[in-house]
Formats: structure tokens, C-alpha cells, sequence
């Protein structure tokens, strides 16, 4: 495949990750990146280490402004807090942190400030192969908004996002006629789950022709990220029993901790509402009510509470029932199980686009499978 | 994806078996099938229940005529014998068996006797988007003469096979040309080892900028098997310590059996000359040295000996050492790890096809990564 050029919307952690993780690889190339104060571009190739050298401190903080979405796995821990907020509204300015002069991208000498960071990138976007949202989760219909921009504008090329929730996806679907039209491949979903445990579930898949269950289970330990995430640590309360997300929003910090304290500091969640089901039906490997999410997170300790596995059960051809089954090390960080499969995906669906294949899709699609 | 056209060239085991795994999916139309007695074709869809049943007992038997068939994993003891030679010569002719009236596919009232069969697949190729070589190891460079008649011949599309010799990739490439100018995508070692483990050391490599080492660890179960895997055996005890080719060429029966008693009918192997090292490297996973692959086959029991086991290690972006790992589950047999996957490359391949991506590729290459 030649040469990727690629840009990120948003530069909290997973856009700034995401450019730290590219370097590692040749033929990936950082042509763009943007944030709610301005804009980087050069077709040639950003220079990624001034960028985030200059920008260093624009993590997340404080809670997000989305208080209901529902799933919280790996990718939640590594997904942007406010101060990467893109034209998102007055919910995350508060949380800006940054290290130069000016906010954000602006701190970098190779940023401009700008008050329409995204139209500035569409305007560059004939020169994008894929574009990367790293966009805080400020509204459910945020990221489908963002991608009918790049349609309207007649973008042909590659858009991929780390979220997860079932909902988007149906957003995005609605969206997939003016999408399919302008030339957009769309996957959603391309973090680490879904996303890299998508892809675990259709490879672990494909032994059987038949799927009876996929079980996913994660363990995220958040000691030193804790602060920054305490809005997705909220969110995640509303998944526990005898809890909703009303009743997450309404309690006050101090609950929250006391919550958290009678937990041990680690909290248990079964039967998560998560896309992977969704995007597992889509790719034809099992039953959306198949499919199982759950974990532990720990608050307390940056050891993992548990050893994130991904196990699927089925029949072979030949009659057998079995379970293959998939472990990441514990050693393995949130971050680095959602950059690495994200940039994946991301030169997976650039085939796709140049193969004429545009749309929404989900990483399970975009897997060999039978 | 739109529906994917295949032919099959050898209706051995592999064959057989891919034919029947495919009618468990929808959008995959087996269209023709050979062997080297006889040829079926039927635009709209073979009869695969008929043709199964008319050709029952076409499995391998007696030992293959290529007797310096470097490796042993799993698909070695799905891979066809004499019974399905297609214009291979006369090693293979004595081990044919047949259920019906005529030799191999010429059984089914769908075959067609002729002295051609792999042209007479070619002559009907316009209308067929991949053909999985499901041939014996007759020769090494067998199969890449056959892709070369495909080449020669026009042929625009998709060519899998589920070999493993890193020589014969090797011959591959040496006609990359003429298959890319002929517009084949060709898909080499898309089995169960090189392919679906080739596919899950690339997935669990997404956790890491640097792979340091995958270790591919494999069981097979034969006893059921035994009789008509004996060729394979052999090669595989050149494999084992103060061994080589010629010296288990030049073993009676009796003293392989020997041998075997000597192992308790289990023989376990170390450091086995393996395609999954050039493929991994072909796609920059790692260097081909850090590639090893092993595994025991147990001639006295269908139970595997060992659990078929994929362990990456590697070192993520944030700098943590840790091994991500792949289990097949024992009860899962060689033939379903083989043809699921087979069946998956194929389509993946058919896409890559479609995108004007022409030339030799490994699994490695068509999964998903960065």
C-alpha cells in the first residue's frame, strides 16, 4: 500500500498518542491536526515531536460534558476529556491545559489559531488519505455532525473513530447514503472495544460456523489517570446495579467517593450496553444478544484488576464445541490497546475507500473473515 | 461485499472440506471444482451435497510424492494426498478411492471426465473471483506453475492457497510480475498455520510498536488420522533431532514405527522451517529470526497433545514488555482451523482484488495493522 496521509481531529490523549504511535511505523504520515483553538497543517508531514512537546498537558480533565454515555471499557480511560473539545461548545473550555504560549495546538509553532478548526481541516482534506476523530464525547450526534460535514464538503477518503456506543452507530448509519455518496469509508468503533476485541472476537471466530457466545472482559487500573477521569468514572457508576444514569449525573462528588470507597476502589461491571455487539452482528459472526461486555476498574491501583480476555465459543463444521480464547497482558496499557488498532483500522479502510467500498462500517468488517 | 465466486482446484480433504464449510455462508458460491480425473462447473452454484456424497472417500492416503515438504503443523494433516493429484503425474495415481461410478469428481453427476482439468477451470475463470489451489505437495514448485497457467492465461482475480513452504513463496515472488501484470492477487499459506495464526500474531502484535518474538506452538491428534497422513509423518521426523530429509526418506515403515514407539507415539518439534517467519516479516511485524514454531503431534490419540497457542511479545508505545496470547481450544480440529480461515483470506482477498492490488501476499499482510 503506498504512502497514508492522515489527520486528528482533536489533540488530547488519543489524538496525541495516536501521532506519538505513528512515528513508530514509515508510511504513515501526520499531514493535520486540530484542536477547539486552532489548526496544524503541513502536507509534507507535521513535525510531531515539536507538537507535542508544545502542547504538552492538554489531557483530559474534569468531566465530560455527555453525561449518559453508557459503555466504559479500555478505550474510555484513553478517550479525551475537555481540553481537546473542537467547536464542541462552552462544556469543555474550563478544562484547557497547555504547556506554550497560547491553548492548545496554537502553543505549537506549527499551529494557527483559528475559530473553525474543522472546516480548516476539510478545506486541506483533498490532500487526506483518513482522518482520525479524537473528539471528546460532548454529544451523542457530535461525531455523526462531523462526518456529514466532510460529506457535504465532498470529502473522498477514510474517516475512523475510537467511540463505542451502540447509538452513534445507528446515528451514523442514518447518515450512510450521503457518506456512501461523497466517497466516505466510515469506521466506527476503532479503538480497543470495540475495536482491537472486535477484531480478537472475528479472529477467534473463525475455527466455527456457528457463534454462540463472545465474552468480553476488561480490566483498566486508574490510579495516576483517576482525576482526569472522573466524569467517565460517573458514567461507568450509572452501569451498576441498582444504578442509572440519572442517578450518576445527580450524585455529588462525595457520593461518588464513598461509592467508590465501599468498592474498594473497584468497580464491577457485567452486561454493559457496548457496540461490539452491534458491530459483531454487522459482520455476520454472531447474534447482537450474543455478545457479552463487562470489566473491572480499578481506581486505586494502575495494575489491572483483571486480565483483559476475549473468549468465543462456537461449533465447528465438524460438530465440535469449543472456546478460543484471546488475553492481553496486563502490562499492556488502555492507550496503547486503542492507538495501535486504531491506526490499523485506519490503513485497513484506506484500502477499502480505494476499492471503492464507502459507507459505515465497523472493525469487524473490516477483518478476514468467512 | 458482493457475492464472491469460487473454484477449487483438488477436491481432497481441503478441498471437500472447503466446499462444505462454505455452505454455512451466505455470498459464497463454489462454482467449480476438479480433480484430475474430472471437472464440474456450474455458474449458479455447484450442487455441493451431491457432489460430497458422490465423491465421499476422496481423502488421502499413502504418502506424498514430494517427500522434502519442510513443515508439519496443522493444515499439513488437512492437506490432500494421492487421491486428489490434478495432473500431477503418476506418484499420486494409486491412492485414488471413489463411491461412486468413475474416479473423484467424475463420481458426481456433475463432473465431466477430462484430461485437462486445471485449463479447463482456466477456460471458465472469467467468470470466477478466487480459486483456492487445494492441491497436493507434489512438487515445490507445483503450485506456482499453476498460478503462472492462471497468469498466462489472462486470469483476473484471486488465487489462495494453504501451503506453508517458504521456498514456495519464494517461487511466488519470483512470478509476482507476470501475476500482477495478469491482474492475480495471490494469497499464499492461507491456512491454519501459516494464516490463521500468521492472522493472530498480527492481531495480538496491535498492543506493540516492537515485536521482540511470536511463538506459534501447535497439537494435532492423528490416531484417527494416522493411516493417511504416514507421507506426512515421515517428513515431519526429518524435522526432528539428528534427523534430515534424506534420512527419513530412506526409513522403512518399520523403522518409522519404531521410531514412533520410541516417542510414545508422540513427536515434538523445535524451531521447524516455517513460512510464518518470511510472512510475518513481509508485513513488518518482525524480522523472520524472531519467529519460532513448534508444536507435538500425538499419532495415538485425536485428543491434541498440546494447545495450539499464539504468544506475541512485544514492547508498547509507553515501554512495558508483555506477551499477548492466542489459544485455539483443543476441541477445535486442524480441518475447521483451516478452512474457516482459508475461506476468510479469500474474501479479504477478493476486496484487495477489487482495489486494483495486485501481486503475492501473505495472511500477515491482509489482516488489519499498522
Amino acid at each position: 500500500m503506498d504512502d497514508v496521509t492522515f489527520a486528528v481531529l482533536g489533540t488530547g490523549g488519543i489524538g496525541r498518542r495516536t501521532l506519538d504511535v505513528a512515528r513508530h511505523r514509515d508510511g504513515l504520515t501526520p499531514v493535520a491536526a486540530c484542536d477547539r483553538n486552532g489548526v496544524a497543517v503541513d502536507h509534507s508531514g507535521l513535525d510531531v515531536a515539536e507538537l507535542l512537546d508544545a502542547t504538552e498537558g492538554n489531557i483530559a480533565s474534569g468531566p465530560e460534558a455527555d453525561g449518559d454515555t453508557p459503555a466504559t471499557p479500555e478505550s474510555d480511560y484513553a478517550s479525551d476529556g475537555g481540553a481537546t473539545a473542537v467547536e464542541g461548545g462552552d462544556a469543555a473550555a474550563d478544562g484547557v491545559k497547555q504547556a506554550g504560549e497560547g491553548a492548545g495546538v496554537v502553543a505549537s509553532a506549527q499551529g494557527e489559531p483559528t475559530e473553525t478548526p474543522i472546516d480548516d481541516v476539510i478545506a486541506e482534506s483533498d490532500a487526506v488519505d483518513a482522518v482520525l476523530l479524537a473528539l471528546p464525547n460532548l454529544e451523542h450526534d457530535f461525531i455523526p455532525r462531523v462526518a456529514e460535514r466532510f460529506a457535504d464538503a465532498g470529502y473522498e477518503g477514510v474517516l475512523v473513530d475510537v467511540l463505542k456506543r451502540s447509538r452513534v452507530i445507528g446515528m451514523l448509519d442514518d447518515r450512510a447514503e450521503a457518506l456512501e455518496s461523497s466517497g466516505i469509508t466510515f469506521v466506527c468503533g476503532a479503538g480497543a472495544t470495540p475495536g482491537f476485541l472486535t477484531g480478537a472476537a472475528v479472529l477467534a471466530a473463525q475455527s466455527f460456523v456457528e457463534v454462540e457466545s463472545v465474552e468480553i472482559w476488561w480490566g483498566v487500573g486508574l490510579k495516576s489517570g483517576y482525576e482526569d477521569n472522573r466524569g467517565t468514572v460517573r458514567e461507568d457508576i450509572a452501569h451498576l446495579d441498582g444504578y442509572d444514569i440519572e442517578r450518576a449525573r445527580e450524585m455529588s462528588e462525595d457520593e461518588i467517593e464513598e461509592l467508590v470507597a465501599e468498592h474498594g476502589g473497584q468497580l464491577e461491571f457485567h452486561d454493559m450496553e457496548h457496540a461490539d455487539d452491534v458491530l459483531l452482528e454487522r459482520a455476520g459472526v454472531c447474534d447482537a444478544e450474543d455478545v457479552s461486555v463487562g470489566g473491572v476498574l480499578d481506581v486505586r491501583s494502575d495494575e489491572k484488576p483483571t486480565t483483559t480476555t476475549v473468549r468465543v465459543t462456537g461449533t465447528t463444521f465438524d460438530g465440535e464445541r469449543a472456546t478460543n480464547t484471546f488475553e492481553l497482558d496486563d502490562a499492556t496499557s488502555m492507550a496503547a490497546n486503542v492507538n495501535g488498532p486504531a491506526l490499523g483500522y485506519l490503513k485497513a479502510a484506506v484500502l477499502r475507500n480505494r476499492a471503492g467500498d464507502y459507507g459505515v462500517y465497523g472493525p469487524a468488517e473490516i477483518m478476514p473473515s468467512f
